[in-house]
């Protein structure tokens, strides 16, 4: 993630930046004192998955930091290019190397604290055949109890298992929007 | 908003950056060619509101470029340190002088082509005093007839418009995803 304040140059002309209140703007941005450019920090999306088998969902443990060695949903940065469900798609692929049909958007998850917006979308398993990227140690299909709650990597991880199986239970799938503090 | 290939200079240490695919990606992306960094450019978030008073809705007339002089929600880029919800009802104020009570998430529309992810809220206007900011010539209230659909300033202000007069008709309110070409 762009921590905030972190640029020190600009980025067309390579000149040093401070940080001030452009005119017609009422917030500190990295200003180039050269060129003048203003740089904008904003927040960054993360879209990913919940792949479901009948009653079960699909985890993947993190090969990579942070909380290396945790279970989380795929999920990733969204990219350039695409759709918040084509970045969905393209995280499910690369962390599990599973089979999806996206369904609905289910959860819209605030992360103020680190700058993020996490998206969410309900997925079919299409077969139970995965082959795990890089980014991931193992997959595995869980059932509600079998989630290894005090493992997961994320809350937003848990924000959305959480009403995942609530609404399952219900018989009903909504889209959930949350502030995760 | 930020155009992708568009950075020249490194923003930790303002050396010249080539684009290349890094280790342990698949994607080109900007790399200090002197200490390394990796530079992302992703997707921005635009954030705004439905403000309703009975059956019209509160629309603004563009002060700025791009799209001076046309008709729009209040809405803009959503900032660091603010939810989603938090950026929807800051644009609505600094660009309609608006008092409003925010309701539910209304449209999430992917616009893949300028890298943005547009989210509207419905609002309720509390009264009808606006104070348009320096970004709008002029705040009004509209009923559907009265929409000045020809002179909207952009497709997902105009699929969000739709979409809200529809579910108002039907007597409830959905939440709507789609993609904007």
């Amino acid at each position: 993630m762009l921590i905030p304040r972190s640029i020190k140059h600009c980025r067309t002309c390579g000149g040093a930046v401070r940080y001030e209140i452009p005119p017609d703007d009422n917030r500190d941005r990295a200003v180039c004192t050269l060129c003048h450019l203003v740089h904008y920090e904003n927040p960054l999306n993360v879209v990913g998955t919940v792949p479901a088998w009948g009653d079960q969902v699909l985890l993947c443990r993190r090969n990579i930091e942070p909380r290396y060695g945790l279970w989380t949903l795929p999920a990733g940065f969204m990219e350039l290019g695409e759709s918040t469900a084509d970045g969905a798609i393209r995280e499910t692929v690369e962390e599990a190397g599973a089979h999806i049909e996206l369904e609905g958007l289910f959860t819209v998850l605030n992360v103020v604290r680190v700058g993020q917006l996490h998206l969410y979308y309900r997925a079919r398993l299409l077969d139970t055949e995965f082959a795990p990227g890089p980014e991931t140690i193992e997959a595995g299909l869980f059932r509600e109890a079998e989630i290894p709650w005090s493992d997961l990597a994320f809350r937003t991880v848990r924000a959305t298992l959480e009403r995942y199986f609530e609404d399952r239970r219900k018989g009903s799938f909504g889209i959930h929007c949350a502030d995760i503090g």
